[in-house]
Protein backbone atom coordinates (compact mmCIF):
# COMPACT_ATOMS: atom_id res chain seq x y z
CA UNK A 1 0.00 0.00 0.00
CA UNK A 2 1.70 3.07 -1.25
CA UNK A 3 1.18 5.71 2.42
CA UNK A 4 3.70 8.14 1.28
CA UNK A 5 4.32 11.34 -0.92
CA UNK A 6 6.85 11.30 -4.34
CA UNK A 7 8.92 13.87 -1.88
CA UNK A 8 9.03 10.82 1.11
CA UNK A 9 10.55 8.66 -1.23
CA UNK A 10 12.84 10.85 -2.73
CA UNK A 11 13.77 11.52 0.40
CA UNK A 12 14.19 8.21 1.59
CA UNK A 13 16.30 7.43 -1.30
CA UNK A 14 18.55 10.73 -1.46
CA UNK A 15 19.22 9.25 2.61
CA UNK A 16 20.38 5.92 0.94
CA UNK A 17 21.10 6.59 -2.44
CA UNK A 18 25.26 6.40 -2.15
CA UNK A 19 24.93 3.02 0.32
CA UNK A 20 25.48 0.33 -2.34
CA UNK A 21 29.20 1.63 -3.27
CA UNK A 22 31.10 -0.84 -2.47
CA UNK A 23 33.95 0.92 -0.31
CA UNK A 24 36.42 2.10 -2.89
CA UNK A 25 40.16 2.38 -1.91
CA UNK A 26 41.66 5.45 -1.48
CA UNK A 27 44.17 4.59 -4.61
CA UNK A 28 41.20 4.98 -6.26
CA UNK A 29 39.04 7.52 -5.03
CA UNK A 30 38.93 9.47 -7.63
CA UNK A 31 36.97 7.01 -9.26
CA UNK A 32 34.16 7.52 -6.11
CA UNK A 33 34.25 11.26 -6.19
CA UNK A 34 33.37 11.36 -9.77
CA UNK A 35 30.43 8.83 -9.29
CA UNK A 36 29.53 10.46 -6.34
CA UNK A 37 29.65 13.93 -8.02
CA UNK A 38 27.24 13.32 -10.69
CA UNK A 39 25.19 11.23 -8.46
CA UNK A 40 24.58 14.13 -6.40
CA UNK A 41 23.83 16.29 -8.94
CA UNK A 42 20.48 16.69 -7.88
CA UNK A 43 18.40 14.31 -9.79
CA UNK A 44 14.64 14.44 -9.68
CA UNK A 45 14.63 10.19 -9.00
CA UNK A 46 12.03 9.58 -11.10
CA UNK A 47 13.10 5.99 -11.52
CA UNK A 48 13.89 5.22 -8.16
CA UNK A 49 11.31 6.83 -6.57
CA UNK A 50 8.61 4.88 -9.73
CA UNK A 51 10.39 1.34 -8.53
CA UNK A 52 9.68 2.06 -4.77
CA UNK A 53 6.31 3.21 -5.01
CA UNK A 54 5.33 0.07 -7.12
CA UNK A 55 7.07 -2.10 -5.09
CA UNK A 56 4.95 -1.03 -2.00
CA UNK A 57 2.03 -0.43 -4.35
CA UNK A 58 2.07 -4.53 -4.74
CA UNK A 59 2.60 -4.96 -1.08
CA UNK A 60 6.18 -4.66 -0.76
CA UNK A 61 8.34 -2.58 1.32
CA UNK A 62 10.42 0.69 -0.10
CA UNK A 63 13.69 -0.09 2.23
CA UNK A 64 13.64 -3.19 1.15
CA UNK A 65 13.58 -2.36 -2.79
CA UNK A 66 16.20 0.04 -2.11
CA UNK A 67 19.30 -1.57 -3.32
CA UNK A 68 16.94 -1.61 -7.00
CA UNK A 69 16.20 1.89 -6.62
CA UNK A 70 20.10 2.60 -6.13
CA UNK A 71 20.74 0.47 -9.19
CA UNK A 72 17.97 1.91 -11.09
CA UNK A 73 19.65 5.52 -10.46
CA UNK A 74 23.66 4.54 -10.72
CA UNK A 75 22.14 3.16 -14.52
CA UNK A 76 20.71 5.91 -15.39
CA UNK A 77 23.42 8.85 -14.33
CA UNK A 78 26.05 6.37 -15.87
CA UNK A 79 24.05 6.66 -19.32
CA UNK A 80 23.96 10.86 -18.44
CA UNK A 81 27.68 10.76 -17.64
CA UNK A 82 28.62 8.76 -21.33
CA UNK A 83 26.17 10.69 -23.24
CA UNK A 84 27.10 14.17 -22.11
CA UNK A 85 30.68 13.33 -22.72
CA UNK A 86 32.28 15.28 -26.56
CA UNK A 87 31.85 12.24 -28.46
CA UNK A 88 27.98 11.78 -27.69
CA UNK A 89 26.12 15.13 -27.03
CA UNK A 90 29.19 17.07 -26.19
CA UNK A 91 27.00 18.46 -23.04
CA UNK A 92 28.70 21.17 -21.06
CA UNK A 93 26.01 21.74 -18.52
CA UNK A 94 23.48 19.23 -16.66
CA UNK A 95 21.11 20.08 -14.05
CA UNK A 96 22.80 23.44 -13.59
CA UNK A 97 26.36 22.22 -12.95
CA UNK A 98 29.61 21.10 -15.29
CA UNK A 99 28.98 17.38 -16.37
CA UNK A 100 31.11 15.24 -15.15
CA UNK A 101 33.60 15.15 -18.01
CA UNK A 102 34.11 18.58 -17.20
CA UNK A 103 35.08 18.79 -14.04
CA UNK A 104 37.34 14.84 -14.47
CA UNK A 105 38.13 14.98 -17.81
CA UNK A 106 37.15 12.34 -20.39
CA UNK A 107 39.07 9.43 -19.35
CA UNK A 108 37.73 9.83 -15.70
CA UNK A 109 34.39 10.10 -17.09
CA UNK A 110 34.43 7.06 -19.03
CA UNK A 111 35.43 5.97 -16.04
CA UNK A 112 32.78 7.02 -13.87
CA UNK A 113 29.79 5.47 -16.16
CA UNK A 114 31.57 2.46 -16.69
CA UNK A 115 32.03 1.87 -12.32
CA UNK A 116 28.16 3.25 -12.03
CA UNK A 117 26.99 0.67 -14.75
CA UNK A 118 28.85 -2.14 -12.63
CA UNK A 119 28.02 -0.39 -9.25
CA UNK A 120 24.63 -1.20 -10.61
CA UNK A 121 24.63 -4.44 -10.98
CA UNK A 122 26.51 -5.53 -7.77
CA UNK A 123 24.19 -3.89 -5.52
CA UNK A 124 21.60 -6.25 -6.95
CA UNK A 125 23.98 -9.19 -6.61
CA UNK A 126 24.99 -8.52 -3.41
CA UNK A 127 21.46 -7.98 -2.01
CA UNK A 128 20.37 -11.28 -3.29
CA UNK A 129 23.27 -13.13 -1.41
CA UNK A 130 20.96 -12.16 1.59
CA UNK A 131 17.57 -14.03 0.23
CA UNK A 132 19.23 -17.62 0.54
CA UNK A 133 16.89 -18.42 3.71
CA UNK A 134 14.24 -17.34 2.01
CA UNK A 135 13.73 -18.67 -2.04
CA UNK A 136 10.71 -16.77 -3.39
CA UNK A 137 11.81 -13.59 -2.09
CA UNK A 138 14.99 -14.65 -3.68
CA UNK A 139 12.87 -15.38 -6.93
CA UNK A 140 11.27 -12.38 -7.12
CA UNK A 141 14.89 -10.23 -6.82
CA UNK A 142 16.44 -12.39 -9.59
CA UNK A 143 12.95 -11.05 -11.60
CA UNK A 144 13.63 -7.51 -10.64
CA UNK A 145 16.98 -7.35 -11.74
CA UNK A 146 16.23 -8.77 -14.96
CA UNK A 147 13.72 -6.37 -15.64
CA UNK A 148 16.51 -3.58 -14.66
CA UNK A 149 19.30 -5.09 -16.88
CA UNK A 150 17.05 -5.91 -19.81
CA UNK A 151 15.44 -2.03 -19.30
CA UNK A 152 19.07 -0.69 -19.37
CA UNK A 153 20.96 -2.89 -21.87
CA UNK A 154 21.43 -4.01 -25.33
CA UNK A 155 16.98 -3.90 -26.32
CA UNK A 156 16.77 -1.17 -24.26
CA UNK A 157 18.53 2.09 -23.20
CA UNK A 158 22.17 1.31 -25.25
CA UNK A 159 20.39 0.67 -28.35
CA UNK A 160 18.05 3.47 -27.96
CA UNK A 161 21.45 5.14 -27.83
CA UNK A 162 23.13 4.27 -30.23
CA UNK A 163 19.68 4.69 -32.77
CA UNK A 164 19.73 8.18 -31.48
CA UNK A 165 23.03 9.01 -32.07
CA UNK A 166 22.30 7.32 -35.58
CA UNK A 167 19.98 9.36 -35.93
CA UNK A 168 21.64 12.89 -35.83
CA UNK A 169 22.08 14.69 -39.27
CA UNK A 170 19.24 12.23 -41.35
CA UNK A 171 15.98 11.99 -41.88
CA UNK A 172 14.15 10.26 -39.35
CA UNK A 173 10.94 8.41 -40.22
CA UNK A 174 8.02 8.85 -37.40
CA UNK A 175 7.97 4.84 -36.63
CA UNK A 176 12.36 5.30 -36.26
CA UNK A 177 11.73 8.54 -33.73
CA UNK A 178 9.08 6.15 -31.46
CA UNK A 179 11.65 3.68 -31.44
CA UNK A 180 14.44 5.58 -29.98
CA UNK A 181 11.40 7.37 -27.30
CA UNK A 182 10.76 3.90 -25.93
CA UNK A 183 14.33 2.15 -26.05
CA UNK A 184 16.30 4.99 -24.64
CA UNK A 185 13.86 6.70 -22.12
CA UNK A 186 10.25 4.38 -21.57
CA UNK A 187 12.19 0.98 -21.45
CA UNK A 188 14.19 2.25 -17.72
CA UNK A 189 11.05 4.13 -16.73
CA UNK A 190 9.10 0.59 -17.45
CA UNK A 191 12.24 -1.30 -15.86
CA UNK A 192 11.88 0.74 -12.77
CA UNK A 193 8.07 0.35 -12.20
CA UNK A 194 7.96 -3.60 -13.11
CA UNK A 195 11.25 -4.10 -11.22
CA UNK A 196 9.29 -2.53 -8.13
CA UNK A 197 5.98 -4.31 -8.65
CA UNK A 198 8.17 -7.50 -9.00
CA UNK A 199 10.00 -7.01 -5.63
CA UNK A 200 6.42 -5.96 -4.21
CA UNK A 201 5.33 -9.70 -5.28
CA UNK A 202 2.73 -8.32 -7.91
CA UNK A 203 -0.41 -9.77 -9.34
CA UNK A 204 -0.49 -10.69 -12.93
CA UNK A 205 -2.99 -7.49 -13.18
CA UNK A 206 -1.30 -5.31 -11.49
CA UNK A 207 2.19 -6.03 -13.26
CA UNK A 208 0.02 -5.70 -16.64
CA UNK A 209 -1.57 -2.23 -15.27
CA UNK A 210 1.62 -0.90 -14.05
CA UNK A 211 3.29 -1.86 -17.47
CA UNK A 212 0.75 0.16 -19.52
CA UNK A 213 0.94 2.86 -17.27
CA UNK A 214 4.79 3.07 -17.21
CA UNK A 215 5.11 3.10 -21.09
CA UNK A 216 2.63 6.00 -21.57
CA UNK A 217 4.15 7.75 -18.28
CA UNK A 218 7.98 7.06 -19.91
CA UNK A 219 7.08 7.95 -23.89
CA UNK A 220 5.27 11.09 -22.41
CA UNK A 221 8.78 11.90 -20.43
CA UNK A 222 10.33 11.95 -23.42
CA UNK A 223 8.19 14.20 -25.58
CA UNK A 224 8.58 16.28 -23.03
CA UNK A 225 12.17 16.65 -22.96
CA UNK A 226 11.61 17.28 -26.62
CA UNK A 227 9.77 20.30 -26.32
CA UNK A 228 11.44 22.03 -23.95
CA UNK A 229 14.03 21.38 -25.33
CA UNK A 230 12.41 24.17 -27.79
CA UNK A 231 11.06 26.33 -25.18
CA UNK A 232 12.22 25.54 -22.07
CA UNK A 233 13.72 28.23 -19.96
CA UNK A 234 17.32 27.51 -19.75
CA UNK A 235 17.86 28.27 -16.34
CA UNK A 236 15.18 26.12 -14.73
CA UNK A 237 16.33 23.54 -16.57
CA UNK A 238 20.26 23.65 -15.74
CA UNK A 239 21.24 22.73 -19.06
CA UNK A 240 21.41 23.91 -22.62
CA UNK A 241 18.11 24.62 -25.09
CA UNK A 242 17.89 24.18 -28.48
CA UNK A 243 20.92 21.65 -28.42
CA UNK A 244 18.57 19.31 -30.06
CA UNK A 245 18.29 21.27 -33.19
CA UNK A 246 21.42 22.50 -33.15
CA UNK A 247 22.63 19.10 -33.22
CA UNK A 248 19.91 17.95 -35.96
CA UNK A 249 18.38 15.65 -33.28
CA UNK A 250 15.27 13.19 -34.00
CA UNK A 251 12.78 14.90 -31.76
CA UNK A 252 9.05 14.89 -31.41
CA UNK A 253 8.83 18.76 -32.14
CA UNK A 254 11.00 18.29 -35.30
CA UNK A 255 8.99 15.71 -36.80
CA UNK A 256 5.32 16.64 -35.95
CA UNK A 257 5.41 20.13 -35.14
CA UNK A 258 4.95 21.92 -31.98
CA UNK A 259 1.79 21.75 -31.30
CA UNK A 260 1.04 18.31 -32.50
CA UNK A 261 3.58 17.10 -29.76
CA UNK A 262 1.71 18.84 -27.17
CA UNK A 263 -1.40 16.75 -27.84
CA UNK A 264 0.48 13.61 -27.85
CA UNK A 265 1.94 14.97 -24.21
CA UNK A 266 -1.59 15.41 -23.09
CA UNK A 267 -3.18 11.68 -24.85
CA UNK A 268 0.43 10.29 -23.40
CA UNK A 269 -0.46 11.32 -19.80
CA UNK A 270 -4.42 10.66 -19.78
CA UNK A 271 -3.10 7.09 -21.23
CA UNK A 272 -0.97 6.90 -18.35
CA UNK A 273 -3.25 7.87 -15.67
CA UNK A 274 -6.41 5.89 -17.45
CA UNK A 275 -3.98 2.59 -16.95
CA UNK A 276 -4.40 2.30 -13.31
CA UNK A 277 -8.14 3.66 -13.16
CA UNK A 278 -8.84 -0.11 -11.69
CA UNK A 279 -7.31 1.68 -8.16
CA UNK A 280 -8.63 4.53 -7.45
CA UNK A 281 -7.59 4.28 -3.78
CA UNK A 282 -4.10 3.26 -3.67
CA UNK A 283 -2.53 4.72 -7.51
CA UNK A 284 -3.31 8.51 -6.44
CA UNK A 285 0.98 8.74 -6.42
CA UNK A 286 0.98 7.77 -9.63
CA UNK A 287 -1.68 9.50 -11.42
CA UNK A 288 -0.37 12.75 -9.78
CA UNK A 289 3.14 11.94 -10.90
CA UNK A 290 1.83 11.69 -14.52
CA UNK A 291 -0.11 15.63 -14.33
CA UNK A 292 2.99 16.40 -12.21
CA UNK A 293 5.14 15.87 -15.17
CA UNK A 294 2.64 17.06 -17.54
CA UNK A 295 3.26 20.30 -15.46
CA UNK A 296 6.81 20.27 -15.58
CA UNK A 297 9.35 23.29 -16.80
CA UNK A 298 12.54 21.36 -16.18
CA UNK B 1 37.17 -33.56 -13.75
CA UNK B 2 39.06 -31.69 -16.45
CA UNK B 3 39.20 -33.99 -20.00
CA UNK B 4 39.60 -31.32 -22.15
CA UNK B 5 43.04 -28.97 -23.47
CA UNK B 6 42.76 -25.85 -23.52
CA UNK B 7 41.95 -25.04 -27.12
CA UNK B 8 38.88 -27.91 -26.81
CA UNK B 9 37.49 -25.49 -23.77
CA UNK B 10 38.61 -22.39 -26.00
CA UNK B 11 36.70 -23.91 -29.28
CA UNK B 12 33.30 -24.56 -27.60
CA UNK B 13 33.45 -20.80 -26.18
CA UNK B 14 34.21 -19.41 -29.61
CA UNK B 15 31.14 -21.45 -31.14
CA UNK B 16 28.88 -19.67 -28.17
CA UNK B 17 30.40 -16.69 -27.74
CA UNK B 18 27.95 -14.63 -29.35
CA UNK B 19 24.75 -16.74 -28.20
CA UNK B 20 24.07 -14.55 -25.06
CA UNK B 21 23.60 -11.54 -26.31
CA UNK B 22 20.40 -10.47 -26.84
CA UNK B 23 18.72 -10.54 -30.74
CA UNK B 24 18.97 -6.27 -31.02
CA UNK B 25 16.46 -4.75 -33.16
CA UNK B 26 18.01 -3.71 -36.69
CA UNK B 27 17.29 -0.29 -35.90
CA UNK B 28 20.45 -0.89 -33.42
CA UNK B 29 21.89 -3.08 -35.68
CA UNK B 30 25.70 -0.79 -35.33
CA UNK B 31 25.42 -1.63 -31.66
CA UNK B 32 25.36 -5.67 -32.54
CA UNK B 33 28.02 -5.26 -35.86
CA UNK B 34 30.10 -3.10 -33.23
CA UNK B 35 30.25 -4.91 -30.47
CA UNK B 36 30.55 -8.27 -32.50
CA UNK B 37 33.99 -6.76 -34.01
CA UNK B 38 35.70 -6.35 -31.13
CA UNK B 39 34.64 -9.78 -29.28
CA UNK B 40 35.35 -11.76 -32.97
CA UNK B 41 38.73 -10.51 -32.67
CA UNK B 42 40.60 -13.18 -31.84
CA UNK B 43 41.28 -13.07 -27.87
CA UNK B 44 43.09 -15.69 -26.35
CA UNK B 45 40.10 -16.54 -24.48
CA UNK B 46 42.26 -17.01 -21.39
CA UNK B 47 39.23 -15.84 -18.75
CA UNK B 48 36.08 -18.03 -20.19
CA UNK B 49 38.20 -21.27 -20.40
CA UNK B 50 39.66 -20.46 -17.17
CA UNK B 51 36.34 -19.98 -15.98
CA UNK B 52 35.04 -23.34 -17.60
CA UNK B 53 37.76 -25.12 -16.99
CA UNK B 54 37.60 -24.38 -12.67
CA UNK B 55 33.76 -25.24 -13.21
CA UNK B 56 35.19 -28.82 -14.39
CA UNK B 57 37.76 -29.35 -12.36
CA UNK B 58 35.04 -28.81 -9.60
CA UNK B 59 33.11 -31.21 -10.96
CA UNK B 60 30.56 -28.81 -12.69
CA UNK B 61 30.06 -29.18 -16.68
CA UNK B 62 31.25 -26.32 -19.28
CA UNK B 63 28.27 -25.98 -21.02
CA UNK B 64 25.90 -24.81 -18.05
CA UNK B 65 28.99 -22.73 -17.38
CA UNK B 66 29.00 -20.64 -21.33
CA UNK B 67 26.64 -17.38 -20.15
CA UNK B 68 29.39 -16.94 -17.33
CA UNK B 69 32.14 -17.71 -19.72
CA UNK B 70 30.69 -15.03 -21.98
CA UNK B 71 29.90 -12.16 -19.35
CA UNK B 72 33.76 -12.47 -18.79
CA UNK B 73 34.51 -11.85 -21.72
CA UNK B 74 31.80 -9.43 -22.85
CA UNK B 75 33.10 -7.21 -19.62
CA UNK B 76 36.91 -8.28 -20.82
CA UNK B 77 36.40 -6.84 -24.44
CA UNK B 78 33.91 -3.87 -23.23
CA UNK B 79 36.98 -2.68 -20.89
CA UNK B 80 39.54 -2.97 -24.21
CA UNK B 81 37.44 -1.17 -26.50
CA UNK B 82 36.86 2.08 -23.68
CA UNK B 83 40.77 1.48 -23.08
CA UNK B 84 41.57 1.89 -26.34
CA UNK B 85 39.89 4.90 -26.51
CA UNK B 86 41.31 8.62 -27.74
CA UNK B 87 40.78 9.81 -23.91
CA UNK B 88 42.28 6.95 -22.83
CA UNK B 89 45.03 5.18 -23.87
CA UNK B 90 44.13 5.77 -27.18
CA UNK B 91 45.56 3.10 -29.45
CA UNK B 92 44.71 2.43 -32.99
CA UNK B 93 45.71 -1.44 -33.00
CA UNK B 94 44.62 -4.35 -30.83
CA UNK B 95 45.13 -8.01 -31.99
CA UNK B 96 46.49 -6.96 -35.30
CA UNK B 97 43.16 -5.03 -35.94
CA UNK B 98 42.16 -1.61 -36.27
CA UNK B 99 40.42 -0.38 -32.71
CA UNK B 100 36.56 -0.51 -32.32
CA UNK B 101 36.66 3.27 -32.27
CA UNK B 102 38.72 3.47 -35.71
CA UNK B 103 36.39 1.58 -37.18
CA UNK B 104 33.22 3.09 -35.99
CA UNK B 105 34.24 6.05 -34.49
CA UNK B 106 34.43 7.38 -30.52
CA UNK B 107 30.64 7.15 -30.01
CA UNK B 108 29.48 3.77 -31.34
CA UNK B 109 32.61 2.60 -29.52
CA UNK B 110 31.93 4.40 -25.85
CA UNK B 111 27.56 2.13 -26.57
CA UNK B 112 29.16 -1.19 -27.96
CA UNK B 113 31.40 -0.98 -24.54
CA UNK B 114 28.48 -0.32 -22.25
CA UNK B 115 26.33 -2.60 -24.51
CA UNK B 116 29.00 -5.56 -23.66
CA UNK B 117 28.83 -4.37 -19.96
CA UNK B 118 24.85 -5.27 -19.91
CA UNK B 119 24.90 -7.84 -22.07
CA UNK B 120 27.29 -9.79 -19.76
CA UNK B 121 25.06 -9.16 -16.56
CA UNK B 122 21.82 -9.52 -18.72
CA UNK B 123 23.20 -13.24 -19.74
CA UNK B 124 23.73 -14.20 -16.07
CA UNK B 125 20.48 -12.81 -14.93
CA UNK B 126 18.60 -14.74 -17.51
CA UNK B 127 20.69 -17.89 -16.89
CA UNK B 128 19.32 -17.59 -13.22
CA UNK B 129 15.94 -17.69 -14.36
CA UNK B 130 16.41 -21.21 -15.21
CA UNK B 131 16.71 -22.65 -12.67
CA UNK B 132 13.71 -21.60 -10.16
CA UNK B 133 13.41 -25.37 -9.76
CA UNK B 134 16.86 -26.02 -8.36
CA UNK B 135 17.74 -24.03 -5.28
CA UNK B 136 21.64 -25.33 -4.79
CA UNK B 137 21.94 -24.45 -8.56
CA UNK B 138 20.26 -21.18 -8.16
CA UNK B 139 22.41 -19.90 -5.30
CA UNK B 140 25.69 -21.51 -6.98
CA UNK B 141 24.99 -19.37 -9.76
CA UNK B 142 24.24 -15.90 -7.79
CA UNK B 143 27.52 -16.54 -6.21
CA UNK B 144 29.16 -16.76 -9.66
CA UNK B 145 27.89 -13.96 -10.38
CA UNK B 146 28.76 -11.87 -7.40
CA UNK B 147 32.52 -13.23 -7.96
CA UNK B 148 31.83 -12.00 -11.76
CA UNK B 149 30.61 -8.57 -11.26
CA UNK B 150 32.76 -7.79 -7.87
CA UNK B 151 36.08 -8.61 -10.34
CA UNK B 152 35.07 -5.84 -12.64
CA UNK B 153 33.52 -3.71 -10.83
CA UNK B 154 34.43 -0.45 -8.71
CA UNK B 155 37.18 -2.84 -6.10
CA UNK B 156 38.48 -4.74 -9.21
CA UNK B 157 39.09 -3.64 -12.95
CA UNK B 158 37.74 -0.44 -12.95
CA UNK B 159 39.38 0.84 -9.69
CA UNK B 160 42.27 -0.62 -11.61
CA UNK B 161 41.15 1.72 -14.72
CA UNK B 162 41.47 4.57 -12.55
CA UNK B 163 44.19 4.28 -11.15
CA UNK B 164 46.41 3.22 -13.97
CA UNK B 165 44.99 6.50 -15.85
CA UNK B 166 45.90 8.86 -12.54
CA UNK B 167 49.31 7.15 -12.31
CA UNK B 168 50.36 8.17 -15.76
CA UNK B 169 53.33 11.25 -15.84
CA UNK B 170 53.39 10.32 -11.99
CA UNK B 171 56.00 8.85 -9.73
CA UNK B 172 54.51 5.68 -9.06
CA UNK B 173 55.29 3.38 -5.71
CA UNK B 174 55.80 -0.69 -5.64
CA UNK B 175 52.64 -0.21 -3.42
CA UNK B 176 50.31 1.69 -6.21
CA UNK B 177 52.34 -0.86 -9.14
CA UNK B 178 51.06 -3.67 -7.28
CA UNK B 179 47.56 -2.62 -6.35
CA UNK B 180 47.04 -1.30 -10.12
CA UNK B 181 48.08 -4.31 -11.27
CA UNK B 182 46.32 -6.20 -8.99
CA UNK B 183 42.96 -4.37 -9.55
CA UNK B 184 43.40 -3.88 -13.26
CA UNK B 185 44.33 -7.90 -14.16
CA UNK B 186 44.57 -10.21 -11.73
CA UNK B 187 41.04 -9.28 -10.18
CA UNK B 188 39.36 -10.43 -13.28
CA UNK B 189 41.21 -13.79 -13.49
CA UNK B 190 40.49 -14.26 -9.99
CA UNK B 191 37.12 -13.69 -10.86
CA UNK B 192 36.80 -16.28 -13.96
CA UNK B 193 38.56 -19.15 -11.59
CA UNK B 194 36.21 -18.59 -8.26
CA UNK B 195 32.53 -17.88 -10.48
CA UNK B 196 33.78 -21.34 -12.82
CA UNK B 197 34.73 -22.74 -9.03
CA UNK B 198 31.61 -21.58 -7.69
CA UNK B 199 29.28 -23.15 -10.59
CA UNK B 200 31.41 -26.34 -10.31
CA UNK B 201 30.33 -26.90 -6.91
CA UNK B 202 33.96 -26.40 -5.22
CA UNK B 203 34.66 -27.33 -1.85
CA UNK B 204 35.83 -24.68 0.85
CA UNK B 205 39.60 -25.85 -0.31
CA UNK B 206 39.12 -26.28 -3.83
CA UNK B 207 38.17 -22.54 -3.74
CA UNK B 208 41.27 -21.71 -1.50
CA UNK B 209 43.92 -23.17 -3.79
CA UNK B 210 42.25 -22.21 -6.97
CA UNK B 211 42.24 -18.27 -5.58
CA UNK B 212 45.21 -18.43 -4.29
CA UNK B 213 46.54 -19.45 -8.09
CA UNK B 214 44.37 -17.08 -9.51
CA UNK B 215 45.83 -14.63 -8.04
CA UNK B 216 49.40 -15.21 -8.77
CA UNK B 217 48.51 -16.46 -12.44
CA UNK B 218 46.46 -12.99 -12.87
CA UNK B 219 50.11 -10.83 -11.41
CA UNK B 220 52.32 -12.73 -13.92
CA UNK B 221 49.92 -12.15 -16.90
CA UNK B 222 49.97 -8.58 -16.27
CA UNK B 223 54.06 -8.69 -15.63
CA UNK B 224 54.08 -10.56 -18.71
CA UNK B 225 52.19 -7.73 -20.78
CA UNK B 226 55.03 -4.83 -19.23
CA UNK B 227 57.98 -7.16 -20.30
CA UNK B 228 56.33 -7.52 -23.64
CA UNK B 229 55.46 -3.76 -24.27
CA UNK B 230 59.37 -3.80 -23.93
CA UNK B 231 61.13 -6.26 -25.97
CA UNK B 232 57.93 -8.08 -27.21
CA UNK B 233 57.62 -8.19 -31.44
CA UNK B 234 54.41 -5.34 -32.72
CA UNK B 235 53.87 -8.32 -35.52
CA UNK B 236 53.38 -11.08 -33.02
CA UNK B 237 51.62 -8.91 -30.69
CA UNK B 238 49.17 -6.97 -33.27
CA UNK B 239 49.49 -3.79 -31.37
CA UNK B 240 52.72 -1.28 -30.59
CA UNK B 241 55.25 -2.29 -28.15
CA UNK B 242 56.45 0.62 -26.28
CA UNK B 243 53.78 2.39 -25.36
CA UNK B 244 53.89 2.22 -21.88
CA UNK B 245 57.00 3.90 -21.68
CA UNK B 246 55.33 7.06 -24.34
CA UNK B 247 52.74 7.22 -21.76
CA UNK B 248 54.99 7.43 -18.86
CA UNK B 249 52.36 4.36 -17.63
CA UNK B 250 53.51 2.61 -14.26
CA UNK B 251 55.06 -0.65 -15.37
CA UNK B 252 57.18 -3.25 -13.77
CA UNK B 253 60.33 -3.28 -16.19
CA UNK B 254 60.02 0.90 -15.76
CA UNK B 255 59.93 0.61 -11.55
CA UNK B 256 62.11 -2.60 -10.88
CA UNK B 257 64.40 -2.99 -14.35
CA UNK B 258 63.89 -5.85 -16.96
CA UNK B 259 66.01 -8.42 -15.16
CA UNK B 260 64.37 -7.58 -12.15
CA UNK B 261 60.45 -7.88 -13.79
CA UNK B 262 61.77 -11.40 -15.66
CA UNK B 263 62.89 -12.54 -12.08
CA UNK B 264 59.45 -12.05 -10.71
CA UNK B 265 57.52 -12.86 -13.82
CA UNK B 266 59.02 -16.96 -13.16
CA UNK B 267 58.21 -16.60 -9.30
CA UNK B 268 54.81 -15.89 -9.97
CA UNK B 269 54.27 -18.25 -12.64
CA UNK B 270 55.44 -21.29 -9.91
CA UNK B 271 53.88 -19.62 -7.20
CA UNK B 272 50.89 -20.50 -9.04
CA UNK B 273 51.69 -23.81 -9.86
CA UNK B 274 52.45 -24.31 -6.18
CA UNK B 275 49.02 -23.26 -5.39
CA UNK B 276 47.83 -26.36 -7.39
CA UNK B 277 50.37 -28.85 -6.05
CA UNK B 278 47.24 -30.83 -3.95
CA UNK B 279 45.61 -32.14 -7.46
CA UNK B 280 48.52 -33.50 -9.56
CA UNK B 281 46.53 -35.38 -11.31
CA UNK B 282 43.35 -32.80 -12.24
CA UNK B 283 45.47 -29.43 -12.24
CA UNK B 284 47.54 -30.02 -15.97
CA UNK B 285 45.20 -27.67 -17.82
CA UNK B 286 46.22 -25.03 -14.88
CA UNK B 287 49.83 -25.54 -14.57
CA UNK B 288 50.24 -26.11 -18.54
CA UNK B 289 48.52 -23.06 -18.69
CA UNK B 290 51.18 -21.12 -16.30
CA UNK B 291 53.76 -22.58 -18.13
CA UNK B 292 52.35 -21.70 -21.75
CA UNK B 293 52.02 -17.84 -20.29
CA UNK B 294 55.01 -17.80 -19.46
CA UNK B 295 56.63 -18.76 -22.80
CA UNK B 296 53.81 -16.61 -24.54
CA UNK B 297 55.56 -13.90 -26.80
CA UNK B 298 51.78 -12.10 -27.57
Amino acid sequence: MIDRTFDEYKALFDEHQLDFIPDIDQKSITLYDSMKYSLSAGGKRLRPVLLMAACEFCGGKAEEALPYAGAMEYLHTYSLIHDDMPCMDDDDLRRGMPTNHIIYGEAVATLAGDGLQSAAYEAMQRDMLLYFDNFEALKSRIRAAYEIVKGAGVTGMVAGQIADVEAENKKCSKELLNYIHITKTASMIKAAVRAGARLGGCTDKELEDLTLYAENLGLAFQVCDDILDVEGDQALLGKEVGHDEANSKATYPALYGLEESKKKFRELTDAAKDALADYYDNAELFVDLAEMLYARVY
